[in-house]
């Protein structure tokens, strides 16, 4: 398992590496993330990094309903394909950033501790042996929700608007490669408290499934995020709380909703 | 008025310049479009070049329920906010490019006819006044849908899936600055025959309105178009048909529907 992580340096220069979680070393690479990096003879301790979002999505795909345990609280059928809503790329920020309450929302704001697919190779009508393939990695997301826009106005559901704030895609702070979901746990805490702990192989549609279905609907690009869907424990964010997203495998994504 | 384009040599060169409408002669510019743009002097007849999309989006964020009269046909109450979705960047093509019906959709295909606002400067919680400023120009927008999978779902309304595959989001030709929207009209016709012609005076949120309001909830940047929804007389398109989305200062935007 390699782990993948963007960077800002001491002098405010961006970077991308590889991150050895027992040593807490970083080897910066050159070249493209997704395409034949390469490493360079620079290395640094993470601690003297700024980490980044790990990658920068053209798009954000966050799934609704994608989970047994979810769909059976909401008495609502599995899909037969995924349900999806566009984040934009603005939305993004990376570990210990600060989600930013909307200046023109008083209301609540969810947490939603997720699975991200990172893609790392163009696909459009991909097989699910081929979606596979064009799967770069995994990372933590907390997909934030502005929850009472949602059914503000009767006639329309306002997914994108509700989850497209600025800030409101939480992404990192590793892309895991070689992470074997099927064995793993999404766990969100609260301040410190644990609110979320459900294993992903409860997944309604895999994540080659999710990459092939969607690419029947649009082409994926390298570094696009496919947000799995969350299961139970959703709650609301006080302002100057902070929630933190664990993979075992990938890392800990750590948020605080600013005051 | 200026119109600006964005077009391929016949060398394979993509470039960017203004067009004449009389003339039909183009001047190459250099620079980016957004930011202090610079004649050069070199010029082009336009039929001797191929027309793309006149900017690239980050994102197109497209309203529904934008006009009284379509919610006075749909009998449904005007918004507080504009309503809106995503769409990818991906989905986007140019004037002539053509429409490809998804290979895993055999269902009705819809036009929508719209004028589309184009941004010219990174905007965040703007007034109506800024927003006015930010606002580089408009162009025409035919927001395809492929329409029979909108409510496919009965939990979940898929506006991002049916509007978002490769190719539904057709934008041009040119980018008509100083354009006043409020005497021209949106003409769609399909094989040439008219199916739309509505007032953009009828717009519930003006598009200075549009941008602010938006601007609350997600920055904008320079090349974001807004698809400022659609009227009466949308229409399913039949394959290998034409749909020509036209207003007057701007131009006609021409795509066919692949057989």
């Amino acid at each position: 398992m390699t782990h993948w992580i963007r960077f800002r340096d001491g002098a405010g220069s961006i970077g991308f590496g590889t991150l050895d979680q027992h040593s807490g070393r970083v080897v910066q690479h050159d070249g493209t993330m997704f395409d034949n990096p390469r490493p360079t003879d620079i290395s640094y301790a993470a601690d003297d990094l700024t980490l980044l979002a790990p990658c920068q999505p053209s798009k954000v795909i966050a799934l609704w309903n994608n989970y047994y345990a979810l769909s059976q609280k909401l008495d609502k059928a599995p899909p037969q394909h995924p349900l999806f809503l566009i984040k934009p790329p603005m939305s993004v920020i990376g570990p210990h950033e600060s989600i930013r309450r909307p200046k023109s929302y008083q209301g609540k704001i969810a947490y939603e501790g997720e699975l991200g697919i990172v893609i790392g190779k163009t696909v459009s009508g991909a097989s699910v042996e081929e979606a596979e393939a064009a799967i770069f990695g995994y990372t933590c997301v907390n997909d934030v929700t502005a929850i009472e826009l949602l059914q503000e106005d009767p006639n329309f559901a306002q997914w994108c608007r509700s989850k497209g704030f600025d800030t409101f895609t939480c992404l990192g702070p590793s892309i895991a490669t070689g992470f074997d979901w099927r064995t793993a746990n999404v766990v969100t805490t609260l301040e410190g408290v644990e609110r979320q702990n459900y294993p992903l192989d409860d997944m309604i549609f895999s994540p080659a499934e999710q990459v092939s279905l969607l690419s029947q609907d649009m082409t994926l690009v390298p570094g696009d995020v496919i947000a799995c869907g969350t299961s139970i424990g959703v709650g609301s964010i006080k302002d100057g709380a902070r929630v933190d997203v664990s993979i075992a495998g990938i890392g800990t994504l750590s948020n605080v909703l600013a005051v």
